[in-house]
């Protein structure tokens, strides 16, 4: 039986992770937001599979998979969930909380991104929080865009089994995500991210080496994979990137 | 060997989920924050930690846990570890899934609450950020506490084996975690919170037993427990709790 997963329609968002591990690891899955029927349909059929009478482990929001009668929602949850079953994260208990909490740790940065733009709440526009935003994004882009990738390259460079691996010696979901983070924030401030990216090579070969995946590959170029927008997590607002 | 967790004197903040859980155990810890030394003390042996050469998994930020040459950041992570070692959390791996994915509800909730006062970031005073912090506050009381506290309810009614548990049928991490929040929620925005907290009346009754349990209570009547204040992340503006 295929997973399927349930995310909002027309944005990558917090999806895209588990999207990610999904298509690495070959599997069957059925993308809920991606209803041939168009995007009412996926959110009426998200909301219906969210607030279904007498599910058990409702999930408070999107994204959820579902693996026959099992339900989990939250991503970084979802991840460790596939991780273990598609030989996506280490099997040693220790290294594998250690991906564990280095994904929760992308989640974080996920969710910084998110406030640059919508520093007031996800309730208003945009456009409603325009100087709020610009205040909140110098900082994300001055400090945090940096700490944040060196921390990674600081993993890479201290992981004793690999260069081109967060953790372990072969792939691993937060490998996938970090990826993911690389390309948002290249699309989302491209003049910043550019310039830290030169100070961080390990976090860029791991972007470059995880693009060049075979099935990674085939997914980036395949319908499937939507472009990055304005509604979506990343956001290409220029007067954000300084 | 006891445990060591190092997070930042002079507060609760996320540190204290983790307390809780160790509290309730009856493990063996050193609390660095509490560094009979003071806090200039503590703030040190938590950098020198942190930043130590030559760690493989170094920590993003604190809240992190040693045990022994193990050393796991990030709240939910070390929760997912002690829940394991100290049956604060079920055996079964979908309901332990479930009780990681609460908790990880749990962590949103908390950035959440940070940002009604720091809705332009930590680097600023609240002083600085007043008419923002008012405008996100008045979304998050109307909308975000119902919301969330509705949902745990929720839960409590759908599960099968208790009523005053989130899962399973004794007493997990996700449980001491609730009673943590709805403690902050009621210290943060007393007047909003008592109006929301008669709708869901599991989530009171959870509350008043985890308070209630021996080692809970010891806990929180003894000086290892500290206020909560206004350097935290739950703080009472009364102008925030509308």
């Amino acid at each position: 039986m295929p997973y399927e997963l349930y995310y909002w329609p027309g944005i990558q968002g917090r999806g895209e992770f588990v999207r990610l591990a999904l298509e690495e690891a070959g599997a069957d899955y059925i993308d809920a937001a991606r209803s041939p029927k168009g995007e009412d349909e996926a959110v009426s059929a998200l909301m219906a599979a969210m607030e279904r009478e007498g599910v058990i482990h409702p999930p408070f929001a999107p994204p959820f998979l579902k693996d026959g009668d099992v339900i989990i929602g939250q991503t970084a949850a979802i991840l460790l969930y596939l991780g273990d079953r598609h030989a996506l994260a280490p099997k040693d208990p220790v290294k594998r909380l250690w991906v564990h909490q280095i994904q929760l740790t992308i989640a974080d940065l996920v969710a910084e991104v998110h406030d640059t733009h919508h520093p007031l709440g996800a309730e208003l526009y945009y456009e409603e929080q325009k100087p709020e935003a610009l205040r909140r994004a110098k900082h994300f882009r001055e400090e945090r865009i940096p700490k944040f990738l060196r921390w990674f390259e600081s993993i890479l460079a201290r992981n004793p089994e690999s260069d081109v691996h967060l953790a372990g010696k072969s792939v691993s979901y937060a490998d996938l995500s970090l990826f993911q983070i690389v390309e948002g924030l290249l699309y989302a401030f491209p003049r910043r991210t550019k310039a830290v990216l030169a100070e961080v090579p390990r976090v860029a070969v791991l972007h470059q080496k995880i693009a060049g995946r075979p099935r990674i590959h085939a997914y980036l170029h395949s319908g499937r994979r939507l472009p990055f927008n304005e509604q979506g997590i990343f956001r290409h607002y220029p007067e954000l990137d300084g």
